[in-house]
């Protein structure tokens, strides 16, 4: 974390630093006409499909701790935050605006090293970054993020469209993100006052991995395209799974059921969790950030998506009146509730 | 400023806060597919046009100050400062997402009002609502902005197409928010520990109005249309109309002349800085947040537009090696510098 050098943001002027900041950011995409240096960014989207666009903001002490998030990661994670929202609409990412607040505590070095983390990220998910500001904030660092993308109108999913007997699956695994910021605030805590703190993360890799730099899963929507599956409904896991699967049925208007054998939790994350006499199901539940995919597709697809190997199927859509519950390997039955992250963050997306 | 009631944020739950906030925000133009309530908002621009992008964050602290800024007025300004950088691209604005940063210290009525703000402003300007995220912030209230539009690609405006003889052209009047500002805060200092404080504003009503609630100027750029006025190279004056001006030069690889007692400034302007003992001219120059139209057109135009009655001509487009003067009535030249704020912000848009 030591840097040799230290440069003030004021020494470098307006145009110095965002010369500096922006460079290295070509315009790769062919709907990109016009990046930043004017008011506005201009894209051209494919003929005959719309244009989508998100908008998300993380807040230093509330979304990030500074003395364990690299900023590298940090810069990553936005993109991944804005880009995910384009995924979970079945659509294409191709553009990102980034807004920064930026206490004068922060030297340039630290910005270099945020921009170095969604210049990674925009490649590895192909988006131009194409605008936005830098300003100063009194309070803490504040990260802004716009994503667009593109898509035929007819190969949208919104969240509004699950249907009974829909099956619901998820990609990837849940819970591992949370567990890792779990394990960053154990050893913040346990490391407090130590000169040279050296924290303990053997075997534990892949949470902070998961927490830190979370992937979008453009994969994913390229293979259902290729493989010709149109979900019913899309979200992307951000809240926790309940939060996010109760969206989903209360756009549709409809019930679930989701099966606790079959919550894909991986290794490390229940590892973790006895180790803190957690529940790994409360982290797969609650935990949030997963950043993964849950989508919904008719029951006719069963075998085609079982096949394909992308997701888990954790469940299936049920009428409204029947509610929302986790089911219990004994049968019994837990309803879903909305916790959001364990500590009582409110995330509200509209 | 009282308030009847008070209703704590987590009172209304997720759900409850964002239906409460959203309502009465109806799509009203054909290019808003789908708004609030799904991951990402869906626009389908007009056949064969571009989609402009810009986002804008403001700041307490920084861009504002809660002790004399009305909630409702920040609503509407903070939609004034994103529509007006789609203007300045000779571009139609029709979307907005809203994304706020709240500390839990603001009951809901607080929000009720900073969206009453952003809903008239909508309206007025023809802007949609489409999405956003209300979120706790740790630090103070931040809100940010993401303002959408559409053009025909060769209607496009940027920064960078002003020609050595262009005449220089600007909207309204200049200094007038920043006049209002400093009003604010002489009234908020000699004030200061006052139990019922009563500020004077007699006479300065239309500053205040030009700091507090700023119109996007959307006549402005409709007008150019029905005129068949397509400028060479245009700007919003947000930063002071030298640091601006220096950015159309800057990108368009050109100097400028303009004339001192050519420069727009409305009387009450002129009037409190005198009484301020402080100079009309820098207030014009440096003051900013005017959020009126700069834009440069051919001199073959100058007739055209003179009788437009639409702006004022303050000067003329030379070449590059010429350099940027404001020149006095004497003829003295004086170099035109970027300063931002007089108070030193800095403000960076790319």
């Amino acid at each position: 974390m030591e840097k040799k050098t230290r440069t003030e943001i004021a020494a470098l002027g307006q145009f110095g630093l965002i010369e500096r900041l922006t460079r290295d950011f070509p315009l790769a995409d062919a709907s990109s006409l016009r990046g930043a240096g004017d008011d506005a960014a201009v894209i051209a989207p494919p003929a005959g499909e719309t244009v989508l666009c998100t908008t998300d903001a993380l807040y230093e002490g509330v979304d990030f701790d500074l003395t364990y998030f690299p900023l590298k990661h940090l810069g990553y994670k936005v993109v991944t935050a804005a880009v995910s929202d384009i995924l979970a609409m079945n659509a294409t990412p191709s553009q990102l605006l980034l807004s920064l607040g930026v206490s004068s505590k922060l030297p340039v070095e630290a910005l270099d090293d945020l921009y170095e983390g969604v210049r990674l990220a925009c490649r590895e998910a192909r988006v131009d970054l194409v605008g936005g500001d830098t300003r100063a904030s009194m309070t803490g660092l504040v990260i802004s993020a716009t994503a667009l993308g593109h898509a035929p109108r007819e190969r949208i999913v919104g969240r509004g469209g699950a249907q009974a007997n829909d099956l619901v699956c998820i990609t990837g695994n849940l819970g591992a993100a949370y567990m890792g910021l779990r394990l960053l605030e154990r050893e913040k805590r346990v490391l407090a006052g130590v000169a040279n703190p050296e924290p303990q993360f053997g075997g534990y890799e892949y949470l902070l991995e998961r927490y830190l730099k979370p992937r979008p899963r453009t994969d994913i929507v390229e293979a259902l395209r290729t493989e010709g599956i149109l979900p019913t409904a899309m979200i992307d896991l951000t809240d926790g799974l309940a939060s996010d699967l109760l969206q989903v049925c209360r756009a549709s208007q409809c019930g679930v059921r989701i099966y606790l054998d079959r919550l894909p939790i991986a290794r490390q994350t229940s590892a973790l969790a006895e180790e803190m006499h957690a529940d790994p199901v409360v982290a797969a539940l609650h935990g949030g950030e997963d950043y993964e995919l849950l989508f919904t597709v008719p029951l006719v697809m069963q075998e085609q998506i079982m096949k394909s190997g992308l997701v888990d199927v954790i469940g299936h859509i049920t009428p409204a009146s029947t509610g929302c519950f986790l089911v219990t390997p004994d049968g019994g039955e837990i309803r879903l509730k909305a916790q959001g992250f364990p500590e009582g963050e409110t995330a509200i997306k509209n």
